[in-house]
């Protein structure tokens, strides 16, 4: 079984009691711990005598929900394109999750042993992964005239706010959320990773058959990276929220892309950086 | 020349004025973005003839120092051990960076190609790694009887927020500063990727003939994550402070290594996870 995602530990609580800035008072108390851990993903692939299995990834996540994980990080890295291209998805021990790709999918290691060889990101470079993006997102969003009323995004940081529990707990957590285009709550998930709580979300949308998520907006707890655009670019999701601040290169994918993105979205304001047609002021 | 690291964009204010939570003003400004770049990191090694270059990573991340950053990503991965390592590094164009190893220097393709599979991090893999991080750890530095004052821990954030003046413009950067014992800060590094912040730095120190950092105490402007506790552990850093929340595995790490980790620093207090005897309370 897998351990939960919050751990207890006991820590020295320091505090400064009233204005002397040089007096401490210091308490034991248990406090909670966001749960860190690293997560292999493999892959089985080929067909008949060819079949074989390949470790792709090994991302530090949280425990929980390891199957959409794997199954959303194949999907916004292009590795699959539907559910069906799964056959099975089993987590044979801790820290291990193992992907069977149909035997008709085809899988070159090649390609992904370059695209990963990357600490930090998809291994993306600049405008040729745009582009493929583009190619991606344009097959799984047809033209849209979607209109949404500004008075939708004041209130979604709350609502997530109320359900992400762990975040409650630890403050440790990233969170993704899916909402309808009212603002209705569909599906949160979180990880000390932010990469991670989105491909899960994408993973279990994928896993109950909702790609493309062309009729709902995005949350993200944190900042844009260009990488998290990119997901959501993957997923055909048009209206992206971040609560922090957006990189330049995600504006510049956002806009590529025709993705409404919407950044620092707090304290009842917020800046539309892309895609502003859709939103109804 | 490499663009700068902050990035003027058009954007569109939106705003709640008075209470009515229906109605919104809107007005075009101009906002400040971090940039964010693909940077890809080469090495050239082996000797003579043997004599190649190999892409080793490609990270997302913000312009500037990208020499230093090529430099601490070797050292906190182990490529290289020190400063004499490195014949040179030069970037020859935008978005890519080379370090040349000295002929003598040892390595290992396969190797770097398995650790780096991974989308999110360093591809550790649990205790394993935990136990190469301590052995490295060990050599940097030896039993210390360093003691701190709690007063001094306070004071740090206020003092990089007044340096970091790349987060003042866009709120859009990770940020890493080194101390010393009495709180007077050193050096800070920014980026959009925290990993990438905290490589700069050390990267910044090997080549200033700083390393092994056992004098030093660490800020971290966001999360600890496993990730940073390792990187700062292979710098000998023995003191870790973050503003916000450590992960369990960073926990983990830095008792494993007698490391002080400081969480959660911020409105003059914190809480200690980890080698609390160093400071004086």
């Amino acid at each position: 079984m897998r351990p939960s995602s919050v751990a207890a530990v006991q820590i020295l609580k320091v505090t400064s009691p009233g204005s002397d800035k040089n007096s401490f008072a210091s308490n034991q108390a248990e406090d909670l711990l966001a749960v860190e851990q690293p997560l292999e993903i493999r892959i089985v692939y080929g067909s008949g005598k060819e079949r074989q299995q390949k470790n792709i990834s090994v991302t530090m996540c949280t425990p929980g929900n390891d199957a959409e994980l794997a199954v959303g990080f194949l999907f916004t890295e292009g590795i699959i394109t539907r559910k069906e291209d799964i056959l099975d998805c089993i987590s044979p021990g801790d820290n291990i999750v193992i992907a069977e790709l149909q035997p008709g999918i085809s899988f070159d290691p090649k390609k992904i042993e370059r695209h990963f060889y990357t600490s930090s990101s998809c291994g993306v470079c600049g405008k040729s992964s745009i582009d493929a993006v583009k190619n991606v997102f344009s097959k799984n969003g047809a033209k849209d005239n979607m209109m949404i009323n500004a008075s939708v995004f004041p209130k979604l940081p709350d609502t997530l706010r109320k359900k992400q529990e762990v975040f409650e707990h630890t403050g440790g957590l990233h969170a993704s959320a899916l909402f309808d285009l009212d603002g209705n709550l569909l599906l949160t998930r979180e990880d000390v990773g932010r990469h991670n709580a989105l491909d899960k979300l994408i993973g279990a949308a994928l896993i109950a058959g909702n790609i493309p998520l062309d009729k709902h907006i995005l949350l993200l707890s944190g900042r844009a990276s260009f990488e998290l655009i990119q997901k959501a670019a993957m997923a055909g999701i048009k209206i992206v929220c971040a609560v922090g601040a957006p990189s330049s290169l995600a504006v510049e994918l956002a806009k590529e892309c025709d993705m409404t993105l919407v950044g620092f979205l707090r304290d009842g304001r917020f800046n539309i950086y892309s895609g502003e047609q859709r939103i109804n002021k």
